[in-house]
This record gives C-alpha cells, sequence and structure tokens, in this order.
C-alpha cells in the first residue's frame, strides 16, 4: 500500500506535566506485511494513564520509551493487506499498534472483533484493558461483599465507572470522586453510584466523611495524591484497597504519602496490578460485562478527540482529568 | 494480702516523641480476688512499640488510654493468692496485667507456663507476642519461598530477631537493618543472617543496594520512615510487606512516605496485621518455634531493665531504639 503513515514519536523524556514539545509527529513510509504479517489501518487509538509512566527513564513492569521511539498505546483497527489466513481483510482487531496510522502486526497479537456484539470502540474501552482492569481489581483484590462500602476515585472514567457499576451489582454502597458536578451527576443519575464527592469543591472532605458513615472497604485507587490520603483515613478494619493508577504522582513529584499508619491500624491489604499480567482473565470478565451491556446494568461514555495529531493534547487532558468518559482518539473513520 | 502495689499511669498524652513526664507513679493497695479470680505478683514486664500508639487520642484497632488510665502490657508473673482451682499458688502465668507489681486475673485471661520448656521471660518474647507477630507476618504475609530475599527492620529486637531467623530456616537470603555496628555485628555473627545495614551509617542506601542484589521479595515493616523509604524502593516485582509497626511515626508526626509508586510498578501486596486477631496461630508457631529454641536454630537476647519505676525510661529507650534485644522490665525476683 503506498503513501505515508503518519506516527507521534516521544520527542524528549518530560519534565514534571507532560506537554506538547514532548512528542513530535512524523511520516513515514506505510510498511509492507512480510510472510506472516497483516497491515493493519488503525481507526481508534487508546489514551490511558499508565502511558504516562513509560515516559520516564526510571524502573517499571514495561521498559521506558527512549527519545525517538513512537508511542505505545492499544489500537481497534481494519485489516488492509494480509498474509494470515485467520485474518481476512476487512476484519476489525484489536492490538496494541500504537499512535500510528497504519501498523503491523502477527496472529497471535491481534484479537478479532465482532462487530455485532459491541462498537468495535469498546474493545479498548469497557470491553478491553480498562473494563478488565476494573473488573479484576475490583473482584480479585477488591472482593467486595453485598452491603460494604465502596470508593473509586476517576469515578467517571473508563476504569472508574466500570468499578462502580460492577460493585453496584454485587450489592455494595458506591462513593465515587470526580471531577467538578456535571462528571459527579453523571456518575449517580446515570452510572446508579450511591454518592459522588466532587474533588474540586472546597468541602470534600466533609462530603466525603458524609457519604461513607460506615467507613470504607474496598478502595479501587486510580489517581493518588490527596485522594488517596483522605480515603486511607476512612478506611475500615480489613479493607483491601486494589492501586490501579497514581495520576497525580503522573507530574513526576512523588506525593508525600501520610496514611501508611491507616494501613497498619486497619489490617488493610493494599495491592498493586498490571492487568496485562492477567490475560487469561479477560474472556470470562468482557463476557460477562458484555451481558450486562446487553441488559442494560453496565454504561460507558466515550469521549473522542480527532485524528491523531490532537493525540498528545488529548493525553494531557487525560492526565488532568480534563476528559469526560474513556478518551479515545478516532484515527480514522470506522469505514472507507 | 496486705501491702502496696505501685502502678504506672499515662498522666497525659504525649506531645511528640514520649516524655517522663507523660507518666505518673502511685500506690495503691494490693487489690484481693473476687470469687473467680486470682491475685497475680508480676515479675516481669514487656514493653512494645504498640504501647506508643494507644497514648494517642486517636481511632485505633484498640481503645486508647485516657489520661489517669495505667498503662497495659504483657506480664509474667507468679500466682499469690487462688480462688481458681485450675491456677495454683505458685503456677507461674501470663497475661496482660499491665505496669504494676500486682494484678487481678480470671482463668480465660491467662497462660498457664511450664518453666522446664524455656525461661519464663520468654512467654512475653520469642515464645509470646513478638514471636508469634515475627512468626504469623512472615509466614503468612511475607509467604517467603527459598531463594528469595527477605528484608526486616528494627532486626536486632524482639520481632525483627525471629523474623530473621525463620526467613533463614525457609533457606531465604536475609539483610537486616539495624541501628549501630554491635547491633549489626550481633545480627549477623550471632543470628546468621546473610548481611546487615546500619541504619545510622552515612553510606545506608549504597550498602543496602549493595546487600540486596536481586532486590527484595518479602519486607517485615517494623520501623516505618526513611528505612521503608528506601526499601519499597528495592522491591521485586510481586513482593510483599507485612506492615507490623512504624516507629518512625511514634514521635506523633506521619512520615511523608513517597513510595507507593513502587506498590503499583511491583504489583507488591502490602498489609498490616495484629497478631492479638489470629490467637488460634500461636499454639502452632511457638510450639514450632520452642523446638527452634532447642535446636540452636533459633536464638533470642533479653535487655531487661530493673524495677518498675525505670519502666518509663526504658519504654522511650525502646522507641529510640535504645534497647538490644526484647525489653523487658523486672518487676521482681522470680522466686521470693
Amino acid at each position: 500500500m503506498a503513501g505515508k503513515n503518519t506516527q507521534v514519536l516521544m520527542k524528549q523524556h518530560p519534565k514534571g506535566w507532560v506537554t506538547e514539545g514532548d512528542f513530535e509527529i512524523v511520516e513515514r513510509d506505510i510498511p509492507k506485511p512480510g510472510p506472516d504479517q497483516v497491515l493493519v489501518r488503525n481507526i481508534y487509538l487508546s489514551l490511558d494513564p499508565y502511558m504516562r509512566g513509560r515516559m520516564d527513564a526510571v524502573r517499571s513492569y514495561a521498559a521506558h520509551l527512549n527519545p525517538g521511539d513512537m508511542m505505545g498505546g492499544g489500537t481497534v483497527g481494519q485489516i488492509v493487506e494480509s498474509n494470515v489466513k485467520s485474518l481476512p481483510v476487512g476484519a476489525y482487531v484489536n492490538g496494541m499498534l500504537g499512535w500510528q496510522e497504519y501498523g503491523l502486526a502477527r496472529a497471535g497479537e491481534l484479537r478479532v472483533l465482532d462487530p455485532k456484539i459491541a462498537p468495535i470502540s469498546t474493545a479498548v474501552g469497557v470491553l478491553g484493558m480498562p473494563g478488565c482492569t476494573a473488573h479484576y481489581g475490583l473482584m480479585t483484590i477488591g472482593q467486595p461483599k453485598a452491603g460494604e462500602t465502596v470508593v473509586v476515585s476517576a469515578a467517571s472514567g473508563a476504569v472508574g465507572s466500570v468499578v462502580g457499576q460492577v460493585a453496584k451489582i454485587q450489592g455494595c454502597r458506591v462513593v465515587g470522586i470526580a471531577g467538578g458536578a456535571e462528571k459527579c451527576d453523571y456518575v449517580v443519575k446515570e452510572l446508579g453510584f450511591d454518592a459522588c464527592i466532587d474533588y474540586k469543591a472546597p468541602d470534600m472532605q466533609e462530603k466525603f466523611k458524609a457519604a461513607t458513615p460506615d467507613r470504607v472497604d474496598v478502595y479501587f485507587e486510580n489517581v493518588g495524591g490527596e485522594i488517596m490520603e483522605m480515603v486511607f483515613g476512612r478506611l475500615n478494619g480489613f479493607s483491601r484497597v486494589a492501586v490501579c493508577g497514581l495520576i497525580a504522582q503522573y507530574n513526576g513529584q512523588p506525593y508525600p504519602f501520610t496514611g501508611m499508619r491507616h494501613v497498619l491500624v486497619n489490617r488493610a491489604k493494599v495491592q498493586g496490578f498490571i492487568i496485562s499480567e492477567h490475560m487469561e482473565y479477560w474472556p470470562g470478565a468482557i463476557m460477562e460485562m458484555a451481558g450486562w451491556i446487553k441488559s442494560g446494568k453496565l454504561k460507558y461514555k466515550e469521549d473522542i478527540a480527532e485524528g491523531l495529531k490532537n493525540a498528545p493534547a488529548a493525553f494531557i487532558g487525560l492526565l488532568k482529568g480534563k476528559n469526560f468518559g474513556k478518551q479515545l482518539v478516532r484515527i480514522a473513520p470506522e469505514t472507507v
């Protein structure tokens, strides 16, 4: 296939908050698939907080990016050239093809999507990595019991919205934390949370205390910082904290957390996890969540930026909580 | 029994570090045992870091002390008057009779000791609460596997010394952290740890890194503060942290911990526990450890302050790491 392939590279490691100057947009030739490869035209790019961690030159669970590397990320696309029998041209696929218009992949690197089950964009949202992150972290680390209080930060986001709704299905009292009245309204009125605390409001602490009269049994940690501090101060005995993200630290400054005392006093369990290490968990969780979507128990919302060139700005907005729903970038129309 | 009963009360809640002025020594009449009670002459009082937490007027797993309350604590003593058939005069018993010379107890509140198995003082040390804390926290939360690296702070203390020796028995590489060359020498040469880092030395960070070439799989957290910070920075993937104490916070100032990122990045599990909630665990652990003492695999050291009136000073020393071995107070001679 002739033509150019726009890519977004990391130009330099960010200093503090990510800026647009940390990225570089380049045009390369569209690559040719090798004998066991397919060429995918990317349609949706998923933007996720974990990407911020990859941009720092520090040890983590995955290799970090070096200046000049293409930004990685989950994608949904359509096969346009194929040398693999099981992956015909026209098939919609989910992979990790990164911030680019076209990408090559082998069979084991792609998941074929059935557009009849759900919109293909959900493969990087509620029926993909964020949804499985929510389901796994809540159910296996949080282990919520009916009647318990579950708290989730970034409650209107791709992960938080699923955490809260799945916890409601388990019979829990669910309290969300989100930025702004509009997001809080959505979380309570649309998603059915019992309460949602606006972290931008000056009386956050008092409101949170009032919303958790029986304290907190399960906390799904997405944001870190002073919200984490506040929730740890309300933990119950034998509470469980699933550590999924610490967005407040994504400006490169570790937050000075003073709540370790509550882990001891409450005999709490605090556990980090990375959903890509639990791939065996995905099919069951996706099947269950697809059923809940069909029956109306699980809702989702997408925030779509138009065009790959707007990906850096959308990503910066995500880190600052400006998105409302799962942040996607539309790289190309679904059908051409 | 006629005579006076010296008691140590908490005079006021400490402000910051505990001072001797926070205590008051009083003389009361020796109480008379009721129809289902015994009178115990206390011989040893155990001093333990958890007592500091009880002195603050904050929510915790146990009720806090109010000004004028007697200091609580584990004791070993001898029955001097008895209205309970199963508890004859002369029997040595372990209970929670607090900072006083004589105390009353009912049958269910005492454990009868066999002085032939081990010195009676071990009932508040290696074969009591500290030993069971070490065994439980290491084995059930730490879950060490042979070849893994186990790190324990306050390594020469009542809990830390047992953690390290039990981890050696499991086939682990064991690195202790202790204050001063003398304690470090003891931990390595007497207790058989693979290495011990002196936290008073200026090159602690480099020495610790060199002593943990394969990073840290299990951390038994006793002290908090910058040592906790340092060890979290060396955690391995899927590491486990048993949170037993945070002595550095016992001056009332919570330490601003910046290591939560490592919990996420390493998919670590951090769990607090309180050994008194796992009484079913004690008999098996004590039996096992008594066997190890007999076979020479498990050693212990005691640091004994003389006289109940010296308990406040000894307790303050314990919080500052001045003790060397399990801190006891000898209230009275073993035999009269």
